[in-house]
């Protein structure tokens, strides 16, 4: 039987996994991970609102029951092209037919140094790390005696003003004016400023213009200070500085501003041919497969894929249609018939902003509010992978919605050092 | 007001901020860590049965009522008992009255060398990386193509038989032949072979005989092969080597066998005359207090306490009911009256083995079976803190027992290094 192989257990890997369940093939799910992720709700791991093991599946629980699959806990480095080889970092494993959906991963424009001091958002660690700087900033804050440092540990810039920036935006602001309203005795978590900084005219740049200014509305009305039409020129520990000139003075900055594919597309670049875009996105055919290698497929993130003039955007809905497309044409040839090229159906886009407040586009259908709330909320509940963490998360969100309350709020991994040397005295 | 100062947001020391509620002094809660953390669920974080955020409690939230307390994160280092200042890694904090309740860690008496191999479990982090060891046992063995280094990866041994180590090894027992049954192709999971060591004659050594017994008995029906009246005297990356010359070669070691007291003991015994016993325990008077310093309290696994001539167990109930008589001295001398000396009323004992199975010590009354295990079911909900955790906990084990899955089965953190260098070719 032909052998697939998709590397990635994402939207796209996994829903390309299962879209061949009948078929006549052995397919091999490789990932560095042994769960699927559930990425858009990683701002709420990051924000204290749920654990990482309530947006994550194991892979090879989800994929238990379809006998044609067998699940590879593996890292795909290379391959040759030629001789229909993947190689991971500890093996090497042979294929008829590649699907390679290893998504996207934080880009900072170049300016590596700014990782350290603005975590991005893309993998548990990363939430959990973000999580750990979010509320280290406010118990530091506590124990700061020094206004000007105090406030600088009260300060929390978010770059970029896409659906995460927003999120997690929205977010914070809740958890400085409701969820730590009464922790805390010698600062007041309301005096927190959140500051979302966009390059573009609005936040959510690629919502329409109503929304996106309806999403400002909403974010002031959070106590949120969205700042759009400017642009990030340094990050430090201490702050930012923008390109007006302008400092923020900030202990904590948080990075929701670009994402650049995943390693693999260098790896399809140098030993498959495959040219990449700026973004290091690999550009595939209509059918989704490497000119010249209609055995190698690529979905979601990683693709550059064209339509009506313009890429489709890296979200989920993308991934999970392209995945299903491959697992399609794969269908398709071994019947023996030709396969339309890809088209994307767009459902809509939803972002939340908080609390009974969110902006949702369907086509023509602009809906905020409430309302667009409870979509949001549904859709992701629907969409979330496993029996379990849909009752879960659930209940999650209904008890905060209840008690304003975070049930998730640790301070987990190593505390960073201490910045005084000097043991200063402190009674009361 | 006089200060307060507790170290430690543990069962002793939290019990001991919430007995001084309505008590005229000012207390200052110190801990390492944002959150109290209920270790006697820690096992379940370890067997992927439990998030982390589902037993842990922010230390902020438990006490946000409690206007007389405030929480500070930080790290206890040395005291200037003189002064009554207590040092802290990046500053000082003065008092008038101390308790100190830093509780244990892993100790693996005196093989230092032993603590990469063989994972103890005191921390979330612990409990993590020791999830990460189980789970990814079985991906390498999913993957190992030699017979022997296969079985190695699906041996696994516990060192000792105390409540951790029996609760361990049920949990691993039932991810073998439940949880992860159908979802590996070239392995089959109950062909782990799980293996308990214990020195002492049975396991469960400070239970009642017929209790250690039954506990021995499930287990085995459970799959595990308890071996008791057994010494480690080598344990490595590969293995166990016993005090009888035999070798069981195994992948996955893990520790139960042995706590010390934190380091702050040590702290007590430079700086504050304090003498320690053999484990490092501080050995206090029969109020909990230092000889010397009435103002210095010791309380739960760091405090050395004899009643009938043995010292009492290192167990949650013992730190909260020291926790709460710390609390009561203070009270009692703030009102001039006197405090009997300090006595354990112990309650029983509940350990868990698997679905259905504990064993139960309550005075004469031994109780094993389910009847034995609703009790502890029961027990650790009620103590468990926070209500949201109450209600997720109880959801998940209602789901999981209907299920036989277990929902947060991550492997995160660093994926460890592959072992092979070479790339050996494998198709199918």
């Amino acid at each position: 039987m032909p052998r697939v192989v998709i590397i990635g257990g994402g939207f796209g890997g996994l829903e390309a996994a299962k879209a061949l369940r009948k078929a006549p093939v052995e397919v091999t799910l490789l990932d560095r991970r042994n769960f699927h992720l559930f990425q858009p709700l990683l701002y709420q791991v990051a924000t204290g609102s749920l654990s990482p093991g309530e947006i994550s599946a194991p892979l090879r629980a989800t994929l238990r029951s379809q006998k044609n699959v067998r699940v590879l806990l593996g890292d795909a480095v290379s391959l040759d092209a030629e001789r229909r080889v993947l190689i991971l970092a500890d093996g090497a494993i042979e294929y008829d037919v590649l699907i390679v959906a290893t998504g996207a991963q934080n880009f900072y424009f170049g300016n590596k140094d700014w990782e350290h001091a603005a975590p991005g958002l893309k993998s548990i660690e990363d939430a959990t790390a973000m999580r750990h700087k979010i509320l280290f900033a406010f118990e530091a804050a506590e124990r700061e005696t020094d206004p000007a440092r105090r406030d600088a540990w009260l300060t929390f810039v978010i770059v970029g003003g896409g659906p995460t920036g927003v999120e997690l935006a929205g977010a914070l602001a809740e958890i400085a004016t409701d969820t730590l309203r009464h922790d805390f005795r010698s600062i007041d978590p309301q005096n927190a400023r959140i500051i979302l900084l966009e390059g573009s005219p609005h936040v959510l740049p690629s919502y329409p213009e109503d929304l996106s200014i309806a999403a400002e509305k909403s974010l002031i009305k959070l106590g949120v200070r969205p700042r759009a039409g400017i642009r990030v020129t340094r990050i430090d520990a201490d702050g930012v500085t923008m390109d007006n000139g302008e400092r923020i003075a900030a202990k904590t900055v948080l990075w929701a501003a670009g994402v650049r594919s995943s390693d693999f597309g260098q790896a399809l670049k140098d030993h498959a041919g495959a040219a990449l875009d700026r973004q290091g996105r690999v550009i595939v055919e209509p059918d989704l497969t490497l000119p010249g290698h209609p055995e190698i497929f690529v979905a979601g993130d990683l693709a550059h894929f064209e339509q009506d003039g313009h890429p489709v955007p890296g979200v989920a809905p993308v991934a999970m249609q392209q995945g299903r497309y491959a697992a399609r044409v794969i269908r398709d040839r071994l019947r023996g018939t030709q396969t339309v090229p890809f088209r994307y159906f767009d459902k809509g886009s939803l972002a939340v902003i908080g609390r009974r407040s969110a902006v949702v586009e369907i086509g023509k259908l602009h809906v905020t509010g409430a309302i667009a709330w409870l979509m949001w909320l549904f859709i992701h509940l629907m969409y979330l992978v496993g029996f379990q963490n849909r009752v879960i998360v659930f209940l999650r969100w209904g008890i905060q919605y209840l008690t304003f309350d975070r049930g998730a709020r640790l301070i987990t991994g190593k505390i960073p050092a201490p910045e005084k040397v000097e043991v200063p005295m402190w009674g009361r």
